[in-house]
C-alpha cells in the first residue's frame, strides 16, 4: 500500500476542469447508498440522475437521512430519459435488469459499471444454471471487463462495460492469486474459503431472516451447498490455474459491514520454502489499496470499515500450509468503492479520487 | 421479592395430577414463541393446539429450531376445532383477532388470556380512535380483567378472560403505581415516562425498519406524538388517581430484549420527605416477580434478561423530583410470562410454576 | 444546516499555502485516535507530534491499524519539546494534565485545544467539587473559551486556549438553547436532559464495566446522582438563563458511537402558541453541521455517525411539553470534530475544512 | 437428541432425599457465574461455599445482580475449610489453581471438577509448553479423565477427578470423532476446524481487547500460530486415530456466546459413498444433548443459547469432502453445563438434571 494521497491531489489540480455525468439505476439498497456517499465527494463526478422503480419521486434524503444537505435529487423512474446523457451509468440493480438495458445505453455513448452479477460469469449457461435467468446479451457478455483493478487494471482502463466483482470474490481472489501465480500450491483443486459477511451484504430488503432479532448475538453458515459466488470465483482463478477449485463456505456474522476470508492452501515444496509475506509484499507494493500485514497478523475487519482498503495477512501456521486471512468492507472494495476504482481508471481520473476515507475506528 | 422455588416445588407436588389443556393462537411470532418456552417446562399444562394462518401443517420446531427435540407439534389451521377442546387458549395474534374468536371460546366454557390490545382499552371509541378497528364485542371488553397481578391479583384469580398488558405499560404501571397510589405526586398531571425497549417488541415480521443493519449501532425516538401504549397507561393510571396523564416517549436500542423506563414524576410535600426506597420495598415485598434495589441503584436489562422478573430503583436526584428506573424482559413479564402468571392464577397452581429461570448473564 | 463544501473548497485554495504545526497529548484514546483520522485529512495541517505516557516509542499505526499507511509517526514522550514548537497543541488527556501544562505552552506562543474538562467549568471550587482536582492556574480558568461555535462562535476565532465542551453538554445546550434565549420555557428550574451515549464515551481503558460482555445486549442508567457533565450544562445554561436548572439522567446503550438527548421542557404561553421548528430552523439556518428536522422526525444516531453533523428535531407532543430530539456522535461534534471546528475557527481556516465527511450509513 | 424430561423427572423422584454438598472455587468470573445459574436450580445440590481471591466477603448478588434474591451466599476465602466438606468442588478458576489443592481435597474425599485445563493434557512436558507452568502433581494428571460424557461416559461415572473439555475442544471432537472412528477420513493429518467464539470465552477479566468498542461490529482471527486449545484436540483425536492432525483456527466474533465450528475432512473411497447423517445420526441418537439436524441445515449458535445442547449438521458440499457443522453454548455445553452433566454421572443423578433449559430464542 502506499499513500497516494498527495499524487492524487496534484493530479486532480491537472484535471481539475473535466467533469463527468453520472447516472445511477436502483439507489435505493445499500450498494446504491454507499456510491452516493463516495460520488458527492468526487470533485469530477456531477450525479445528474438516480432511479427507482419503488421510489419515483421521493426527496433521496428523505430515503436516507444521512445524506440530509448534501444530496438535492429525488428518485427518476427507471426509464428516466437522462440516463442517455450520463457519460456512466451505474447498476445497483438486482439480478437481470443491468443486461435488459445495456446494448441501449452503450449504443448511445454511455459507459457502464454493472455491480449486479449479469456480466461476471462469461458462460451463459453457468450464468443460467446459478441466477435462473436466460442472458439476453451473449455479445456484451463476452465483451464486459471484470472490474478488479489489481488483476485487470489495464483492461478496465479502457472498457466501455464494467462487471464489477462480488464482494466474496475480490477477498477471495486478493488472497489466492498470488500463490497460483507463483505455483506455490500442491493440491489447486482443493482450496478452501471460509468467508464471514456483514449483515449489509444481504441488502436492504425486508427479510425475517435478516432482522436484527434473528442476527444479532447469533452466527451461522449459509449456501453451504452452493453460493452464486462460487462459479465466480472458480472462473476467475482458473484464468490464473485451469486446476483451481474452490470449495466456499459463506457465513454471516452479527456485523452491519465486513468480509472476512480465511484461504486454506496446501503448499507445494517451492511453497513451503518461500518467504510468503515477502512475496505477497513485493506483488501488491504499488497497489492503492492493499495493506500487506505481517506474518502472524490477524486483521479485523473494523480495520478497513467504510474505506477502500483490503487488508492481508498470510501465514503458514502447518509447514505444508498457508493461511491467508483477507478483510475488505463488504459496500466499498467489495462494492461501491471498487465501482468507483474502476470509473477512476476508465476517465483516467486518478485512481483514489474520492476513496480517501480512513476506516472508520471505534 | 421472595424466592418462592421451595413454595413452588411442594405445591405443585400437591397439584401434580392436575392437567390443563392449552391452546395457541398465532404462535409464530416471537411472543407465541415465548410462550411454547414457557409452557413446555410447566409441570401442569399440556399443549394441545399451535395454529397459525400461514404455517398450518409446518412442525414448529422447523421454524424455530430452538425448540428441536422439545415440541413434536405442528401448526394447524386457524381455526382448528382442538381450541374448544382446550381449558385456556391463549392469543398471540395482530390486534383484531382475539375479539373475534373469544365469545365462541368462552361459550364452550374456555378460558382466554389475549395477548394482543383487543381487550386493554375500556372505551371502545379510544380503543377505535388508537387501534383503527370498531370492538366486536363491547361486553367483553367489560368483562375481561387487566392481567397485571402486582395490582389485580384477586379479579384475575377468577376471571374468565385476561386482556395481558402491554410491555411499556407494565414497567410504567408498576413504577408509578406506589406514588400515585399514597399520593406523593404534586403534578400528576406532568409524569414522564422515558422508555426503552429492545427491537424484539417490533414483533417477528419483514420491515425494512427492523433489518439488523438498520437498527444496529443506532438508537432513537419513535411514535414521539402518539404511541398505543399511551391511552392504556393512561387508564390504568388514573384508576389510582384521575388526574394522572402520561408523556410516553417510546426509543428503540440495539438489543433484542428488554424495556427500561425512566419515569419522572415531581414530589409534593410528603414525597419529599418520605423515603421511597422503604415505601415501594413495603409495597413489593411479597411479590415473588418484583426486586426493589436500594435507592441509588441502576438496573440493567440484561439482570432480568429471559426471565420474569422486574427490578426497580428509586432515587431522588433533587429535592423535589423522584426518578424510577423499571427494567423487565419485554416477552417474559412484559408478554408470554405475565400470561402464564396469569394462567397460574387462573387455575390456582402455584403463581411461580415454570416461571423460575434464572437470567441470563452474560 | 448550509452545504458548505463549495465554500470550502474554495477558500481553501485561497489559503493553500497556510500551514500549522499541530501536536496531540495523549493520542492513545479514542478522542485523540478520531483527531487523527480528521488531521490527517486537513490540507493545512501538519502533525509534527504525537505524545503518549504509556506507548512512547510505538509506532502509532501499530496501535492503532485503521491507520496503516496514512501515520508514519510514532508516539513521544509526554513532555517532548516538539510541543512548543507548534502553534497548536491538543490534549486528549485524563483530567488534570492539560492545566499542568497549559501556561508553558502558552508562553512560548502556542495555542491549546483542551479535550478534557480541565477549562469547563468556570468555578474552581465547584470544579474541584466534581473532580477531585485542586485547580493548578484559575487565571487561565478565566481565559479560556467554552468551544461551542454555535454559541460562542466570535469569542474562538481570538482564544489562545480553549475548552472544549464535554459529548453531552454539546448536545443538550444546542437543544435548550433556543428555548431559554426566546424566553419560552415555564419552569426553566425543571428541565430534563434524558441522554443515551455510546460505549467510546466511556474511553479505551480496560474496565470489566466496558467489556463487550457486559454492555452487549443491555442497557442501564448511570450517574443517577450526580454525573460531572450536570455542573457543566447548569453553568452554560445559565449564562442564557440564571433559573435554568437540569436533571440529567444518562444511560449507556450497546452502541459504539452516537449521543442520543430527549429533552423535556414545560412552555410558557409564548412557547405553547410558537412554530419550535421554525424557531429552530431560522436560529440554526447558518450553521454548517446543524440540520434541524421536521416537527415529528426522530433522528437516529446512525444518521450523524462518523461525521461532524447534528440533527435535531422538535415537538410539542402535549401542547404545554416541548421535547427536543437531539443527535450526535459522540467522538466527532462531541469531541475531536468539534476541537478541529474550534482549530479552523481559531487559524481563520474555513470552519468546514477537514469536517465534510458523509455519515457512514449503514 | 432424545427428550428426556420424562425420564429425568422420574429419577428425580426417586432420588430426591439425595443431597450433595458442592464448592465453586473461583466464581466471580462467568464459567462460575454460569455454574450458579445451573446449580441453584439443580434439586440434589447444596452450594455450600463459594471462594475468590478478590471478593472474598462481598455478597455473591452484588457483584452479579441476576442473582439477587436467588442465592444468599458471601464469596469466602479462597482457602475456605468448608471446602474439605464439600462432596464435590469446581474449579473455574485461572489455570495452575487446581493442580495446587486437588491433592488435599481428594485426600479428603471431595471429588473434583476442574472447568481449567490443569488436568486436560496428559503429557505434561507438553502442558508446560503451552501453558508456560510446571505440572505439581503428575500422577493426578494420569487418574484424571477427560469430562466428554459422549466419549468417555463410562469412566467419568467412577472418577474423582475430571478434567472437564475445552470449550473448542467440545465442539471440535463432537464434530470429529465419528468420521475418525469410522476411518472415512482420507487425509488425517489435513483436518482443518475453522472456529468462532463468542466474546465470553475471553472470560470476565478487564482487557482493553474485549472492551465492547473494541469487538463490536468486527471480526478477527487470533491464536492463528497457535492455541492452547490445539495439543487438547489432537491428544484427543489421536486416541481414536493416531495420525490425527489439526490445523485450527479460532476466530473472535461480536457475540456474547457461541462456538461455531466448521470442520473440514477430506474423505476416502467409504466416505464418499457413506449416508454421513445417517451415520451422525445412529451414534448419537441416545445422547441426550446432541442432536443431529440433516443434512445442508446450517445451525446457528442462537438455537443453543443458553442451553446444554449442541447442534450438528453434516453435509458434502464437494463428493470428496465432508463438512460438518457444530454450535453449542461455550459457557453451557462448552463449560459449565458439561461439568454439571459430569457431576450427574459422578453422583448417579439423572444425567439431564437441572440441563433441561430451553435455548433463548431469540
Amino acid at each position: 500500500m502506499t499513500d497516494t494521497t498527495t499524487e492524487t491531489l496534484n493530479t486532480a489540480a491537472e484535471q481539475e476542469n473535466k467533469q463527468i455525468n453520472v447516472g445511477i439505476v436502483g439507489a435505493t439498497g445499500y450498494t446504491g447508498l454507499e456510491l452516493l456517499r463516495l460520488l458527492i465527494k468526487h470533485p469530477n463526478v456531477n450525479i445528474k440522475v438516480i432511479t427507482s422503480r419503488t421510489e419515483e419521486g421521493t426527496v433521496v434524503s428523505n430515503l436516507f437521512p444521512s445524506l440530509r444537505g448534501l444530496v438535492e435529487l429525488k428518485f427518476s423512474e427507471p426509464n428516466s430519459p437522462l440516463l442517455k446523457e450520463c457519460d456512466l451509468v451505474f447498476f445497483a440493480t438486482p439480478h437481470g435488469v443491468a443486461m435488459s438495458r445495456a446494448q441501449e445505453l452503450l449504443d448511445n455513448g454511455v459507459k457502464i459499471i454493472d455491480l449486479s452479477a449479469d456480466f461476471r460469469i462469461k458462460d451463459s449457461e453457468l450464468f443460467k444454471d446459478w441466477y435462473g435467468l436466460e442472458h439476453v446479451c451473449p455479445d456484451l457478455l463476452q465483451e464486459a471487463v471484470y472490474g478488479l483493478p489489481e488483476l485487470n487494471r489495464k483492461e478496465i482502463k479502457t472498457a466501455r462495460l464494467i462487471a464489477n466483482p462480488g464482494c466474496y470474490p475480490t477477498a477471495v481472489q486478493l488472497g489466492f492469486a498470488p500463490l497460483l501465480k507463483h505455483k506455490l500450491i500442491s493440491s489447486a483443486e482443493h482450496l478452501i474459503a471460509n468467508c464471514v459477511s456483514g449483515v449489509s451484504g444481504a441488502g436492504r430488503t425486508a427479510k425475517i431472516n435478516n432482522l436484527f432479532t434473528e442476527v444479532s448475538d447469533s452466527f451461522k453458515a449459509y449456501g453451504i451447498l452452493g453460493h452464486r459466488h462460487s462459479p465466480e470465483i472458480n472462473q476467475q482463478l482458473q484464468l490464473i490455474d485451469p486446476q483451481a477449485r474452490i470449495l466456499f463456505i459463506p457465513h454471516l456474522m452479527p456485523a452491519i459491514r465486513g468480509i472476512h476470508a480465511t484461504l486454506y492452501a496446501r503448499l507445494n515444496e517451492t511453497g513451503r520454502s518461500i518467504d510468503l509475506y515477502e512475496l505477497f509484499q513485493t506483488i501488491y507494493k504499488d497497489e492503492p489499496f492493499i495493506d500487506v500485514m505481517p506474518g502472524g497478523s490477524t486483521p479485523e475487519t473494523r480495520s478497513v470499515k467504510a474505506s477502500n482498503l483490503v487488508r492481508i495477512a498470510v501465514s503458514k501456521p502447518q509447514t505444508d500450509m498457508a493461511v491467508i486471512l483477507v478483510v475488505e468492507d463488504n459496500l466499498v472494495k467489495g462494492a461501491a468503492g471498487q465501482a468507483v476504482q474502476c470509473m477512476n481508471l476508465m476517465f483516467a481520473f486518478p485512481e483514489s479520487t474520492a476513496l480517501g476515507q480512513v476506516p472508520i475506528l471505534p
